[in-house]
């Protein structure tokens, strides 16, 4: 594993990305064209993410529940919307325990209609409501144009999908969810920047009245949708019929939300952090938050090294902190230098025999590859300083380099379709609210509004598309 | 919900079963038939479940991974042995993203087959060995006769799939998952004790050199398969073509083990402690370990004995305790009781108001029903007490269960078969090894051998059936 063979993600960011996937041990594809195996090290990130959003799906009201994978389809095909957003995109069980079924079976590609479907039976009265639950599950959709992380026909996710007495209530939970779950956790965990905002109507969910999204941007000056929550209306109550009585007698259908985010976002951790050495995780979700490399040359001196090591990785992981020790004796401080920073743990810890002798180790940076040296008396307590501080400033750098990569207001439509085109980031403009408008970006530049401001307030501007009157401020980028 | 109409245990248990599960609000049957849907608080069970195992699995030195849910059938045709255990059970994906697959595929019944096809690429040398790995997933299995928890066609599971470089290796690695990781999570975990043994030759998993498991007793005299830890030999290595170069440099085939414990110990948790007026949870997996209950009679007196309730809770909370208020003021408290008792929860809290003024409570056990009055300042640490010992007494009640359902060494086949035939637990006799003698008991007396010891000691007996020479002495019972 040589660092120096690593594609440049100046140069070549897709072949960049595989190649970081591939050897930093994250995923790899499958037998299943466009599914993907899930490696050791990449799942442990996934867990970290998964642990950070649960925490925080529950800490604002919601459980957990499971619904089956397995829809009849004639029950997914009552919601006119969901079904024609997803019939390219089904897999369908014909099938099972040795039978051709009576009625095929639709593989969950999102799990409104099983829910509401159940929802049914659950709501009778306001007292029901609201219903504020959430799923870990697997998910399938056809891929035509799969990527690890980024797009496989199968995905882990959690979705959640509440049931309220009140479009108030449901446009306030849809909201709750962006920004205390998902945006919260993009910023403290991720370190991702993200931001919050409307889908227009072509890149709103089927089925949803309004979908809000949060955006990242990565590397190569294109967006990434890194989770999405829904306010649905009353369309799936209607579908399903789940009605309720509300505090004056009257029957009602109930309002919904639904919400997800999933393995993508260990695709946007890559692709927002990382560099041409590899991977640069931020410490709240590393796997390993510290390596520690003994390091000998002398014979005989690898035993008293690797013993210290020992002690000071017991030291560190008594401190609290997630520990790598590197004891390969055959391998090469330097090729492990590589694999590690390759894998995008935040800090090194090396230990050599003459600093061992001195009471003293050495601390190197991922983010900033800064070297320190450090008393091993003190070392989990400035391990802990330096952590807060990559975590801290991978945020801050990325902030940056959003700043960096944002055309504000471009002075004409040439001069933001040139900037979209070449996928300079986000371009923020006025538009006059017109698919019109929105399709021959898309067309010209490739790029698709990312999102709208979460309150519609007028502005006195003009299109900068059509030049008519505009509506509001569009955020256009190149996106995954 | 009234206990009253809880069908009683000792005389219809499959009606109490059922009522248990839904009035518990643990599990529902979905609209795919044999498909269910797990409820917040049966989820919530089966969280405590998850992360027990976790810690347990990765404690011995098992990474998690995730493997795709598809399977192409060519892959899954392969180890033949497989094909025909699942063939009557499986599901399958014939159209996909619109179109006919050219190639149909399987929904996993369990992975050996995905993660052995992989593992041909993974593993080179004995360097790459051994692959310790777990996966947390759904599979799919086609059940003519589900039974919520017990028998689901699609049912939630972790499945170990380990490579090692001998036989002797895998072999321990299979006793350990279940020494360490199964029987352990059973007894300190579910307070459940379970046998450990070996299965005979007609209960082994297809493709199974070995199959060992942990085994539990409910309370209607039948046992439960509570996990299960397969040594698979060199079989999957062969099918797949999984080969190392080893150490003396010759080509060798992997050895393999696979082991699983899914939703179905939720099923056992409620068999194995519940009683007539419901669930008995152990507190290391009760969603709400305490449940306070304010009480008062008197007008104005209820904002006083919430607000102390609402006090007391957030102390039990700091001590680390999982407290559920219920502070419904329309409900009465002997409906809550009722409702809380039939939801196993191991403490209640009772507060009234003359007990406020004298700064005192009231905590009632669920698996006694024993009352004890105690002073609100030590509550918390009374309460850590008397759930450590409802958690001990589960266990040794369960254990006290088992030792009176257990007939060891029946006077003649008659008596046991009589004893199986009743459900009457477990009967220890011994067995000449034939498949003809299994067939009988099975046949007369509806009872399977649940397991056979782990160690193959010979014995001096004559066998139980047939009267020949005996060659182990097997545990026979009536079983889900």
């Amino acid at each position: 594993m040589s660092r120096h063979s690593l594609p440049r993600q100046s140069l070549d960011f897709p072949a960049w990305y595989g190649e970081v996937v591939r050897r930093a041990g994250l995923a790899e594809s499958s037998l299943v064209r466009g599914a993907m195996v899930i490696k050791p090290y990449g799942y442990a990130i996934w867990e970290a993410i998964q642990r950070a959003l649960d925490e925080r799906i529950k800490a604002t009201g919601h459980e957990n529940v499971y619904f089956p994978l397995l829809v009849p389809s004639t029950v997914f095909d009552r919601e006119r919307e969901l079904v024609e957003g997803f019939a390219p995109e089904v897999a369908v069980v014909t099938h099972a325990g040795g039978k051709k079924l009576e009625e095929p079976l639709v593989i969950r590609p999102t799990s409104e209609a099983v829910i509401w479907a159940t929802y049914a039976r659950w709501v009778q009265s306001y007292r029901d409501l609201p219903l504020l639950y959430n799923q870990w599950a697997n998910v399938v959709r056809w891929e035509l144009r799969p990527r690890l992380f980024l797009r496989t026909t199968e995905f882990l996710w959690q979705e959640g999908h509440t049931a309220h007495e009140t479009e108030d209530e449901a446009m306030a939970e849809a909201l709750r969810i962006l920004h205390d779950v998902y945006a919260d956790t993009a910023e403290q965990v991720l370190a991702i920047p993200v931001l919050r905002g409307r889908k227009s109507a072509s890149e709103r969910f089927p089925g949803a009245v309004e979908t809000f999204a949060i955006e990242a941007l990565m590397r190569d000056g294109k967006a990434l949708q890194a989770g999405t929550s829904h306010y649905l209306g009353q369309k799936f109550a209607r579908a399903y019929n789940v009605r309720f009585t509300d505090r004056s007698g009257k029957e009602q259908y109930a309002y919904a939300t639904s919400w997800g985010a999933s393995t993508r976002l260990v695709g946007g951790l890559i692709m927002a952090h990382g560099d041409d050495t590899g991977l640069r995780l931020p410490p709240a979700v590393a796997p390993y938050q510290i390596v520690i490399v003994p390091i000998s040359s002398v014979d005989g001196g690898w035993t008293r090294v690797r013993e210290a090591s020992e002690g000071l990785a017991a030291t560190l992981r008594a401190a609290g902190l997630r520990v790598r020790l590197d004891d390969r004796e055959e391998i090469r401080p330097g090729f492990k230098f590589n694999e590690w920073e390759l894998r995008g743990v935040p800090l090194r810890l090396e230990l050599g025999e003459r600093e061992l002798e001195d009471g003293q180790a050495t601390l190197v940076r991922r983010d900033t590859g800064a070297k320190e040296r450090t008393s091993t008396d003190g070392v989990a307590s400035r391990a802990r300083e330096l952590l807060a501080e990559i975590q801290r400033r991978l945020l801050e750098e990325a902030h940056a380099f959003r700043a960096e990569h944002t055309l504000e207001n471009p002075k004409s439509y040439e001069v933001m379709r040139e900037f979209l085109e070449a996928a300079g980031g986000l371009a923020i403009a006025p538009w006059c609210g017109s698919p019109t408008c929105e399709d021959r970006v898309k067309r010209e530049a490739r790029a698709t509004i990312r999102c709208l401001p979460l309150q519609r307030v007028s502005i006195k501007a003009r299109c900068i598309v059509c030049e008519s009157l505009a509506v509001e401020r569009a955020t256009w980028s190149q996106a995954y």
